[in-house]
């Protein structure tokens, strides 16, 4: 593995912001209902007990300010995630903040956890099958695993269930869980259930390893790869969320992502030995591309941007653009990796002996610019995923 | 470790019943408003893609039912546990189902996994802060992990939270469970946020271990100790919900442990090698001994009630049972545990220079009753929580 981050504690904080949750429009349908059901609220702060944050240095950073505000943009996101490594403070040395999944040193074994919640109003679009919010509650955990190579040793489930649940959509979307698990090669060994105003599946996994492949490893030089073509899911979005019309023949490829989403853990263990960086592209290519930059310390050139011919079809029968499509879409789960040249060869051959394929898309640059090459001309790759896209 | 569980493949699924969430007469007034709010719906079945569930044998017990129905009895909540682990059918053998944690095999590892959820409508009195909210999510699930004598390596929280919810109190909370790891010797690495209609902590906690202490080892003769008193925390919660009086002196002693409780986990991990069976009494004395009894095909003789003296003042000055207040409370994270009785002395010893104690109030009995020796005289024991106690 090039590049490993070294086995300690290794901080992992995410959030799923209204954006990249992707189903911003529909949350914002339900906004007035939460904004005006005092009953909702969460409870506000007592004085009962003295906070003992209050007292401590964290205190004067800290601000009124709305969380919804806050998750509705990415400078607000990264405000949150800031705030939530700074509420922790220091974890043992040495700490890499904001990779995908968390390592630690217990005991001289490398601990990985990662998770990743479901939320319906987010994250479930009106089509998905109880069944499929099992699985995809999964599969977007398995994929963080497999971009940084490691194979998930077991997981459990923790869903909030609306009352009026039925117990058949229950039994299916654990269902879905389980066979999401198993699909991967591991099980679903726990769980918890509660009653909760709205459908919630907290999904954790736990692997063994003894690195992982990090975000910053990139060198200029090396090659930018990616496990598949893009464009499916945001082309299969705009079809079940807004309506746009797919050629009925192109129907079950761009709405099989959104619905059944398939992680690339094989690929992604196949690369481990390989890539000096990676990332899933659940942000969105772009996104991806730019996190890898950031992270590393490098700039990118896409010389070829990897359009799946069904979302350039979608995007040609609705006057969309295809690259929009492919490079500020989302919720798609391939791996956006380097690999060091004289790796490649080997690394191909990995994924293709493990069922996949390595999609050669461009390569890491000393300037630290985002770059795509379109009709032969560069154009400048902005760091957003899907939200923008939306509004 | 006497008896204890070989690693394997063990699995955990436990149930918040409205009852163990122990607030709800809250719920059911916040009731109204899910049931009238169609948006607030989970999506229904889809047809698009086929269910593959439904083509299992499984499917022959599928049945219509409200799982709030399910939630509000302790039978409903044993099949909603039954139908999870039919829908997942079967794991790795050996399988022991319904234990407080989950063990796997990875790869000679012993890795032990726990997730529990925590819900504001089911599991936040009014009166508790955003930073006590994080510290109880946390050591709900430190608690079983102490049962079970595992010392938690590294946590992960998923959260699920309201538009207005603010960024103080977010930060508060993520303190609050990061302070909760830190006092149990472990830290918070990683984590989610998400926009969610109530607030949402799942808490799920990696260990590394050979074996865990099961509920299942206890034998006849052994004898039944706790770590500490009972009938605080169910004071405490009918003086926060329902405003019963409580005096000025003892009011801390009763309402701390219902804001910031406290885990047992030194006295669990002290306990480990001599404790035939354990577990928490977060769902009340008398359910966690009948779950002891259930699991180990014994039954027991409870001698001694452990009743804390503040819950025996208030009981007498709010005319309510003392012995319900200790039997059937809940939401108290002491460990009841089995002990040999010529392993006596030394776990007691252990137990204390962990800085904690260890009370023996009964024997396990070949007889499968539970009772209580109450003015001499021999009272059966009912197997319910506080939920029965509320109605």
């Amino acid at each position: 593995m090039a590049e490993g981050a070294q086995v300690h504690s290794l901080i992992s904080f995410s959030m799923s912001s209204l954006g990249t949750g992707f189903f911003r429009n529909l949350l914002m349908l339900l906004l007035p209902l939460t904004a005006s059901s005092k009953s909702m609220r969460a409870p506000k702060t007592s004085s009962l007990f003295p906070l003992r944050a209050a007292s401590t240095a964290a205190s004067q950073y800290i601000q009124e300010a709305s969380l919804l505000a806050m998750l509705a943009s990415e400078a607000g996101e990264r405000k949150l995630i800031e705030a939530a490594v700074e509420a922790i403070g220091r974890i043992s040395a040495p700490l890499q903040i904001g990779d995908d999944v968390a390592v630690v040193d217990a005991g001289g074994i490398g601990l990985v956890l990662k998770t990743d919640m479901l939320v319906a109003s987010t994250d479930v679009p009106p089509q998905m099958a109880p069944w499929q919010v099992g699985w995809k509650a999964v599969v977007m955990n398995v994929s963080d695993m497999a971009a940084k190579g490691v194979k998930p040793a077991a997981g459990v489930l923790a869903i909030g269930v609306p009352g009026d649940y039925r117990l058949e959509d229950f039994k299916l979307l654990i269902k879905g869980a389980s066979d999401a698990a198993r699909e991967y090669g591991f099980e679903i060994v726990g769980g918890d259930t509660n009653a909760c105003r709205e459908l919630v599946v907290a999904v954790a996994l736990a692997g063994v390893a003894k690195r992982i492949v990090p975000r910053s490893g990139a060198k200029p030089g090396d090659i930018l790869a990616t496990t598949g073509y893009f464009g499916l899911a945001s082309a299969g979005l705009k079809h079940l969320l807004e309506g746009l019309p797919a050629r009925p023949g192109d129907r079950e490829a761009l709405v099989k992502p959104v619905l059944e989403p398939k992680a690339r853990l094989r690929e992604g263990l196949a690369l481990a030995p390989y890539a000096s960086a990676s990332i899933d592209s659940s942000d969105g290519l772009a996104w991806s591309v730019h996190e890898l930059a950031k992270a590393s310390g490098v700039g990118f050139r896409i010389e070829h941007i990897p359009i799946a011919p069904e979302a350039a079809s979608f995007a040609e029968d609705n006057s969309l653009s295809p690259l929009d499509l492919a490079l500020y879409g989302g919720e798609e789960y391939e791996l956006v990796v380097t690999i060091p040249p004289e790796s490649w060869s080997a690394a191909a051959k990995a994924v293709e002996e493990a069922g996949g394929r390595l999609i050669r898309v461009g390569v890491a640059t000393r300037e630290k610019h985002v770059v795509a090459v379109v009709d032969g001309r560069e154009v400048e790759v902005e760091p957003r995923g899907y939200e923008h896209f939306l509004t």
